[in-house]
């Protein structure tokens, strides 16, 4: 394929531009059985939706997800999930100004390169807007996660620009609209965004999504590990730049003897591994940290050139927001659990009827 | 598949344990018409082997990769190219002490968990040993590469532990044991890695791959943008636990003004975007940096648990590196060159016809 | 994937029931820059609807598919093309009494013993029904063809139940609703098809498909031959239970001096190849001839099971074909537009650079 | 990939020229714990192997296929199981005065309009020599589904040329060197080889396979159902022109209520649709026909082209088979397995928790 589908058991398939009359999904093999219905879906799209703060992108959309197929009488057939939601509140002729220009920073430049031509409204296929059907087929993988393996994802805000965030408690991210882990600091991130947006600016941020209570055994060797594809998954979600599976890039500093997780009949000593050795699932927490760029849809004038070349300033005015990464909290998840559902079937295929002698370890230390 | 394919049109498959007869590969989908013989293979393959240097483990292999079909007359034909190694100086005594119980921070108990038992051998098919396979396979895409599109492609060791390494002379990176491209600062490694080694510990690694004069265009949104694909390829190498794109981690104190490259007619400005903007090649050089961790057979006595769940001690003697990083460069320049190759192809196959009014600007700075 | 996707580089995959609220489609991987609006999925999909003659199910359906995305400007983008119908004339109450039990003949108790339980209601996704976006998509894969490598594909019905039909005018099969390739035989059809709706039973039929024009080359061995993924997109249709290339069956009793087509600088002698040697497009006509079952929805009862497996009698009323063979050419004819346009861009994938010293002859003979 | 891979979990993908050093394969996907060593492969193999007979291909190649992975203490470790096999009876020189001129009915020409050149030595990579590795991994499957669903599988040579051969005794298939399923036959089948070899000449044949044992639910709707994914199966086999599932052409010729096979508690009535229903296994036996057209290396002069075009005589001598149908029992027996397994993986990923509350009613008539 062309690269808009993902998964190989569990598999999305998705299609729409920004400014296109719809967006939509399909979701190829979805164990039968599942209780399903549009409500699944709403919690997790709406936790993405644009305007749902001052500081995310001012479009409105009702994002309402419509299941079209592969559901009868409640519970998913087996068969493919038909997804689909409309388009109501696009404005395109704020795009019509760039249409000879390339935003720096943007896909604009490369898609052009690429097809010979480009959907210029909103971004077309580039546009933030695809992941709204992440988040919808996340949400299906996720309820099943939740129903029968008993896995819990959840995610937050690690970084805003210079403002480092502890995870103090990581539920409440779900109460602010900044995904914030620690409440505390909420109106100093308010504060923050309101300075960028006087300044017509946009910062970077960072990402961390956790997986409780995944079985060992998920990833497949060689090449298809499980912090593979989820590297594979996070850094196709826009602005991504760096994907960071448990210690990260902090274990370039890490001694041997400093760096192992121990094992013990109680559990593992520490999660320096989030959850993963040698691409296959420990049993420990699955944790995941990613960083995203600024947004380069800004209001400061840039240097660019136009479709023949040419110098030219460009401005860029329309909606946009000034952090992607304060949207991206639930687009990550989503993909931590497609990648993990996905990498349960494929591991179901092979060993469903493996027996180890050894006993399953408790995960030990949460996160890492 | 079950993970040993990597690549949707040049795709590599491949196979082997580290105490096995031999290990070997089949590439498909390679153009017909490359000159090709065993020689090509044998200078990537060589700067991957153990025993280069003191510091890397000292198993001697000779690493002669056959090659047993693909070519006539000197040139690949189209069809699938086999390569086939054979393991000469397995010791497979060495590791029978390990064979009931888990080395931390290994992939052994999540092998034993995943199917029920493990070829404890060397760490059978999740030894380092599997990457000499995709040295020789990188190898054909990195001659398709230079050949056909004048695409460069250099790795040098950016940190080690705590030392951290200016590209000062990249090129020098090939002459000496370590990858660093300062070649002043080898006598320093050389010291440090003493003392790691006297300590019976190990250390991590960053390692930096750039290419050179890739065309801009390739790379498919939305899942399988150029980028992802990247973090795939260099996420499935064994110890590493980081990538970045471009200016990677650094984004997060990034405001959009200083972050956007901008775009003129005599090229980019800057390169933090490493070289793709929405999963697309733009032209600019493409820069790719991961952290390996330090390997975890280490002479420091560790806790686990054995076959049966039981606490036991752990000691790993036998051949390893004290710093895996150190031989991971021309895994992952092999890794950049696969991934280059196969979106090269799947961009032709639908692109291949597509003529833009825009002329393409130059790189501008190299690297980031 | 579990099924619903087709093609490799030109993927469609599909969604959607018999009786579901719409069925849709994403193709992904369509060329740019391929002229494309609503109406040029129109004639096909026309061609296949039921209720264009007696003889077809009553079930009447305006098949009105929208395009979604991946079309800016009159002309496709690149980006995944999302096709949706709804479905306006489902009348579910039919199906009530086909709940608990199985109809001999059709998927009923597979999907049963599959899944866990099924959609009942019109057969729900083993609904012919599912072929309308097998032509949508067919369409698009089509146009290309004509429009980029004047790729002509017609097809037509050749046999009937005991009833041969010789393709005297195979340009006529469009003009008539069973698809005949020999006008003066319709009154023949007419007259048989009613005796058979008489007496409430159903036939098998053979259709025909044959693409001219195609350009040598296509088809990727060993196990991806051009005829092996003919085969796989016609035996995946409804109801067909064999299919030939070329001269297929017959070559059972053909002495290799008779069979093989000799080459000249003016043409192949014969065609009895079917267009494909080794797997490869030869540049002669493709042709592909497949059989049709009788449909085993039909009024004469039959013995079969309940949902317990307690023995049961069933009798079919609801709306449908007496020979589900009269609709199957144009749905044969997409299957082969799409085939051909996925391995036209695996050829150029790996094969654009190729220049052979050797002329291209010309197809010579039509046909078989 | 570029078609040297079959199947999507239980994958298969092979390298090898009939005149390179060797041949090889490895199976990805393999169930870990499955008992296997070289002997198993042995058997398969032998039955396939040249010069059993004076019938088959003069060659003599003792097929010795090693195993170089994926097994541990005579146990299927999960990991990628690779198969390699010499070639050391390739006598080259025979095919010299082939070079330059392009056999009739081969692959030659289309190879060289494919790639440019071809490696002319034995028909390189069409060779079907390629199918000894189909053998050898059909070989892994076969024993898989043997001990551990119980399935069996045998197949025999139905017609040869003029004669038809009934499955009297399909047992004693593997007893002579045609498969013939009717012992009392087999001299006539020895006459009549005789004569055809006498004239220089070839002939076609078809070949049926039978898998009994195989449970309901194996196939994945729509597109890869399971006989989609059989006639490719059968089609990827060098020579085979059509493929037919149960009664297959026959259909045509049927009634509805003569061609469903009824259900009762007690079995199926009769298997006209060959053990698939809607794309799905449904425990009757699983049959296939395949029809093989006669060898074109003939020793009857025949008109072709030389690289250039101009018209050429050609006679091929070398070491042939005048019926390659003869040698194609054991393929089609392994390609059956390879589906059969890869499906049962495919099937158990996603519906692994399935329990239907309809029992699974016997298979019924055996064959059809």
């Amino acid at each position: 394929m062309s690269g808009n589908s993902f998964g190989r058991l569990f598999t999305v398939t998705t299609f729409g531009e920004s400014h296109g009359p719809a967006l939509g999904a399909i979701i190829d093999g979805c164990p039968p059985g599942l209780g399903l219905d549009e409500s699944d879906l709403e919690r997790d799209v709406a936790r993405r939706r644009s305007g749902t703060s001052h500081h995310t992108s001012q479009r409105k959309e009702a994002d309402q997800v419509r299941i079209l197929s592969g559901v009868f009488e409640g519970k998913t057939t087996g068969a493919p999930i038909g997804l689909v939601v409309e388009n109501t509140d696009a404005r395109s002729r704020d795009y019509e100004k760039l249409k000879d220009r390339f935003r720096p920073g943007h896909a604009d430049y490369t898609y052009q390169q690429k097809y010979g031509f480009r959907d210029y409204r909103g971004g077309g296929r580039s546009s933030a807007r695809e992941t709204v059907m992440r988040v919808a087929a996340g949400a299906i993988a996720r309820k099943y996660l939740a129903e029968r393996l008993g896995v819990r994802i959840h995610g937050y805000l690690a970084e805003l620009g210079p403002l480092t965030l502890e995870p103090v408690n990581p539920e409440s991210a779900y109460d602010n609209p900044f995904f914030c882990p620690d409440p505390a600091r909420v109106p100093e991130l308010e504060a923050y965004m309101w300075k960028l947006r006087e300044a017509g600016d946009s910062v970077g941020a960072r990402v961390t999504v956790i997986a409780h209570g995944v079985p060992p055994g998920l990833g497949e060797p060689v090449f298809d590990r499980l912090d593979a594809d989820l590297a594979h998954a996070m850094m196709s979600i826009n602005a991504v730049k760096g994907v960071e599976i448990g210690a990260g890039f902090a274990v370039i500093g890490h001694t041997g003897s400093e760096h192992r997780d121990e094992l013990t009949p109680e559990g593992f000593t520490a999660n320096h591994a989030g959850g993963i050795l040698g691409g296959i699932s420990s049993g420990q927490d699955i944790t995941v940290s990613m960083a995203l760029k600024p947004t380069s849809s800004i209001q400061v004038p840039g240097r660019t050139i136009d479709l023949e070349g040419r110098p030219v300033e460009v401005v860029t005015t329309g909606r946009h927001d000034p952090c992607v990464g304060l949207r991206a909290t639930p687009i990550a998840e989503a993909m931590l659990a497609l990648v993990l559902l996905d990498h349960y079937l494929r591991h179901r295929a092979q060993n469903a009827d493996v027996r180890s002698p050894t006993p399953v370890i408790p995960p030990g230390r949460p996160g890492w």
